[in-house]
């Protein structure tokens, strides 16, 4: 891909998720959301949706040939992956749960997505003042600092960011998995923002992050952990036909000592 | 207990506490701290241990026929508690791991204790820019704003803050509540400060939390909860002599509805 394109789409997804960053802020200042359960218990609220609408408004818009995939308004995996066009991965907001409650950890994030790779990503979070951002082969920033994983080489030692899913159908073989990370980690962190969590490993925060999470919700975070050294990789083999570099299922991102020492941990409690 | 002596006590417990903060922000920035493992994989920095030697100097200046009990450096409850003058508990860094890691749940924790009461409580939080104060019968300030907990009324729709220790061998049995409480809750939270958890609930963010931590680590962060709304107990009798407004056993602190709720998820999953 060349530069110039990548490039034009990363000072777009920077403008629009900050855009997206001062309406949640409104929403919040102003207690101006509704909240709506789907699927049983997901929360969902007016902002997601607004935001949803003015970004796909803006991508639309300004790159009507591309696609979108978007976990509120077209979460159709098969369609927008399986094309030859460029396509915008986003989630309005990761955390929702959290933007409900009053939360920090709350974050807009936009990611492209072209031939089998994921080119751009931007995690913006606005109550953190927090902007992560990172292009394919160019690094990986915060705020314009560049990023780099923490030097962690024993798991004993390591911060452990994961987190559970909305629907309790897997929480028996999760609540296993998670007592052998703790078993053999210093502690996990459950922040409840997957973006986050994979920024948090990029920038050294956090050593390592495991968890099954949807494409919008690990396309930006994982180009950012990956760009700042991270290894990223899946502790299991999906079921799924989607694309390797936008499945989250069995996400694992580690410094590059306690990837292979997690792997083996969250590999041998799967049996 | 007079409400000058209190409020004598209340202004010196802020302030040592913002001075505390100024000695986190500054090592911090400087990262001019050292790292060390007690009891195996406990980690303490030279920074909680300045800032130990900071609070205890104050205090026996300014209040030499009072007594303290601070996890650093003179953690002896029995000589503390059953004493009869005023006991000043102290937290140096409640979320030490946080400090080391670069992570912002990271407080000073410093409430005074008397005659088997909690009468002061500050938690103050450099990081986050949060100053967290509550006195005996007087009410729960975040920054001068008055605290008060969430209405949450349902388990399943509530987010449950919680912890692991450094020690692991309680973890089997640890493992098995937390499951019980992810199946009947929203989801979990874990931070990495009990203290900043109790606040938490106390502001809204959280609707309940169970852990069981030491006296320290609590009794500053029980009193703001409790001066917030929040039923604040235990979810299992302790082994120990300490008075209960000191003991971290088994501790739960929730709205008043998701109290009795969470209880009775935390008491079945004991068997």
């Amino acid at each position: 891909m060349d530069d110039a394109s990548v490039n034009e789409w990363l000072g777009y997804a920077k403008s629009w998720a900050t855009h997206a960053g001062a309406m949640m802020l409104e929403a919040r200042e102003k207690t101006s959301f509704s909240e709506q359960y789907k699927s049983g218990h997901e929360l969902v609220t007016s902002t997601d949706l607004a935001i949803d609408d003015y970004l796909c408004e803006q991508i639309k818009q300004t790159f009507p040939d591309h696609l979108i995939l978007s976990e509120e308004s077209s979460p159709d995996l098969e369609l927008a992956t399986h094309s030859d066009v460029p396509v915008w991965v986003i989630d309005p907001i990761d955390g929702t749960i959290n933007f409900a409650q009053g939360l920090l950890h709350v974050a807009v994030s936009i990611a492209v997505y072209y031939q089998g790779q994921r080119w751009v990503g931007v995690v913006h979070a606005p109550f953190l003042g927090e902007t992560y951002s990172a292009v394919k082969g160019q690094g990986a920033w915060l705020n314009g600092t560049a990023l780099k994983v923490s030097g962690r080489s024993e798991l004993r030692n390591a911060i452990v960011a994961t987190g559970f899913p909305y629907n309790k159908d897997t929480l028996p073989d999760l609540i296993e998995l998670l007592g052998r990370v703790l078993e053999h980690s210093q502690d996990i962190r459950r922040n409840g923002s997957a973006a986050l969590d994979l920024c948090a490993v990029a920038r050294g925060q956090m050593d390592a992050y495991y968890e099954s999470v949807k494409p919008w919700d690990m396309a930006a975070g994982a180009l950012i952990a990956t760009e700042a050294g991270a290894k990223v990789g899946h502790f299991s083999e999906s079921k799924q036909s989607w694309p390797t570099a936008i499945n989250g299922d069995y996400l694992i991102a580690a410094t590059p000592d306690v990837y292979h020492l997690l792997l083996d941990v969250l590999q041998v409690s799967k049996k």
